[in-house]
């Protein structure tokens, strides 16, 4: 007996409402022994509010000591046990951009690459080209025709993109191309299997001939292919825990992780002004309502402490607003830790508070990592959190007589 | 390697004595924001008293989230996974009325209801009849026969009874026949697999028969019957831990769990007061004593605050006589919370406190839900909770060389 099982076993339809708000990369680290974190020295009212009200806790996204990719972080958050469902970059990639991926289908993540003369690679990143670069480029790449098969090349943004190889009988057991290092060679794709001979024999067509189209391309005269992966086939959030349920998100890899799910992924905008207006306009039209925040990871990823108070400072500002829809469970929490101490993901666990009238009281008053380990939920595996939002949401029935 | 397996491996035999009071429900809520729950509210100076001397913690009955019933919620506290381990509510209802179920049985809750001239159940408890009533109708039932077949018919209590066919080659995946709602008819009893069809055949002779036998009897004019079950292998208690248990309970569920695990259930009169001289007559006898209170539940479902305060104390003073016999470990919990605002289960961890020579001390000094979230055991499944035991009582060798 999985968790699914016992959701689908003991969900019961309700009208209770569930906010989940996923401050990307939250959890931190002092910046020097005896300060605080990012989140600790943030100053934030709305959340300390929120804390008082609710249970807080800490969340674990795999296993302590794993560090996530946004991935899995999603998934666990979502309530599919990361360790049991694993997504392909490839996937991942096709999905944010809206690539509607099918069964027949193998994609993976493309990367414009600069080699040499000798075809070394140089520059894993082609120095970073613009995105209208990427766009030309990769309008070049899809002249590519593969006899038997269909390939789709789509643009992500600057070095990124991603190649979609269609046909029969393709395995996605197929090797990286890039090798990870400059001064060396693409690596030739090796399937492990039949199958994933099938791709691998055109993936290594397709490189050949995109490094000829590119050839005068300077930077971005080669490419390289990884994280093959074929579509995944993932019981939806409707399924699981019978909740309609809607993506407000603004970057395209956290809505194609909420499509993976089944959730409605709406037109978000831009801004968490722009993602509150949605969330009001639709507030009637679903159960559970994912809304992601990108920039608590982004300034941890470019290691600026400053930059990550801010962000966290302004999204407590936006709390009310969502508040004031009055959720019955309202939950804030992260898909990981990105200490900009780090400059990276990281596997501390991440600050979460759930708000809801039947949470237990816990005493803690301020949102912060040393304040959540003092809190109601303990410290928890993410995907435990779902069971509890419905719990909290009063939407399981008893387990057992 | 799952828990079993390695208690197996690892138990020791010795003298030790470990007593679990299970306080049922014992886990709540503060009645309003900023108040304390139930069990912070009571005067418990000798739980208090074991809280100081030895280790507590919240105990997760089945999984964050989750909300167990009865069945789940001691099969936890005995060590058994409750995902695991699922006992039909069928075969919970025969054991508690000391009913021996055997391997060619499939027993199911009667239900008692009332239905108008057309067969629409217009009363699915019959106006809760008395228990005399009760009896009178089954014996009446009693004389129901079905060819190839054996059907005991026994009462419980009020609107509920027990009834077990018994034959060969017959299955419990049978549909409810109780369509939980009025104005409904009762529905016919359909077989998951052909063996269940053999039973399922002779549930709706049963019924049918059970209609004209009670016909003139309003309002207990006809059954429903649910929670079909056969009886499920459980290694006992004695084979998993080694231990020589007894149950000291007083309600008939608590029995036929205690009994389910292969503890022998001892006469425990009707009082906590009677339950302390069953449990010092036998002292000498068992390694492993289940205490059940029930009342900590029944106010709680009741919405009784004020009533379940007053139990806790209650129970609070038989603890020194408890303690008295010396028993090596002493755990006092719940098999889940039931607080009192909610009126129900709730998923809620259940405060626990673990009293041994050889605890290590926590700093907690009071038993409540906000002092055992800062407890040495933390937040742990109930189903470690043996384990614990067995550890505190020196019965379990070191895993590994």
């Amino acid at each position: 007996m999985n968790i699914h099982q016992l959701m689908r076993e003991l969900r019961e339809p309700n009208t209770t409402k569930i906010v989940m708000l996923v401050a990307d990369g939250l959890g931190g680290l002092p910046q020097e022994s005896g300060g605080k974190t990012e989140l600790e020295t943030a100053r934030t009212p709305n959340l300390d509010g929120c804390v008082r009200e609710g249970v807080c806790g800490l969340s674990l996204p795999v296993l302590p000591g794993i560090t996530p990719g946004s991935g899995p972080g999603h998934l666990g958050l979502f309530g599919y046990d990361p360790l049991e469902y694993r997504i392909g970059r490839g996937i991942l990639e096709a999905l944010g951009i809206n690539f509607q991926v099918g069964s027949r289908d193998v994609a993976t993540r493309g990367n414009f690459c600069t080699v040499d003369a000798k075809g070394l690679i140089s520059d894993r990143r082609a120095g970073r080209p613009t995105t209208e670069v990427c766009v030309a480029m990769c309008k070049k790449l899809q002249e590519i025709q593969i006899p038997g098969m269909e390939i789709f090349v789509e643009p992500v943004r600057e070095h990124r993109f991603v190649v979609v190889f269609r046909g029969d009988n393709l395995g996605d057991q197929v090797n990286d191309t890039d090798p990870q290092q400059v001064g060396a060679l693409p690596l030739q794709a090796v399937g492990a299997n039949d199958a994933s001979q099938n791709t691998a024999r055109a993936v290594n067509q397709f490189v050949a001939v995109a490094g000829r189209i590119l050839k005068d391309d300077l930077p971005t005269n080669m490419v390289t292919l990884r994280g093959f992966a074929r579509y995944p086939k993932i019981d939806t959030i409707q399924d699981v825990y019978g909740l309609k349920s809607a993506c407000i998100a603004v970057y395209p890899m956290y809505k194609g992780l909420a499509r993976l799910v089944g959730m409605d992924v709406l037109e978000a905008g831009t801004s968490l002004a722009d993602q509150v207006v949605t969330l009001r306009k639709v507030w009637d039209r679903f159960d559970f309502f994912f809304m992601h925040f990108k920039y608590t990871d982004s300034t941890g990823e470019d290691g600026n402490f400053d930059g990550k108070v801010e962000m966290i400072e302004k999204l407590d500002t936006i709390i009310p607003q969502i508040r004031g829809l009055n959720p019955d469970v309202f939950i804030v929490t992260g898909d990981h830790s990105t200490p900009s101490r780090l400059k990276s993901h990281s596997w501390h666990p991440v600050p979460t508070v759930l708000c809801a009238k039947s949470c237990r009281p816990d005493q803690v008053v301020e949102f912060g990592e040393m304040y959540c380990l003092r809190g109601g939920l303990g410290q928890f595996e993410a995907k435990h959190l779902m069971p509890l939002a419905m719990a909290h949401a009063g939407r399981l029935a008893k387990y057992g007589a």
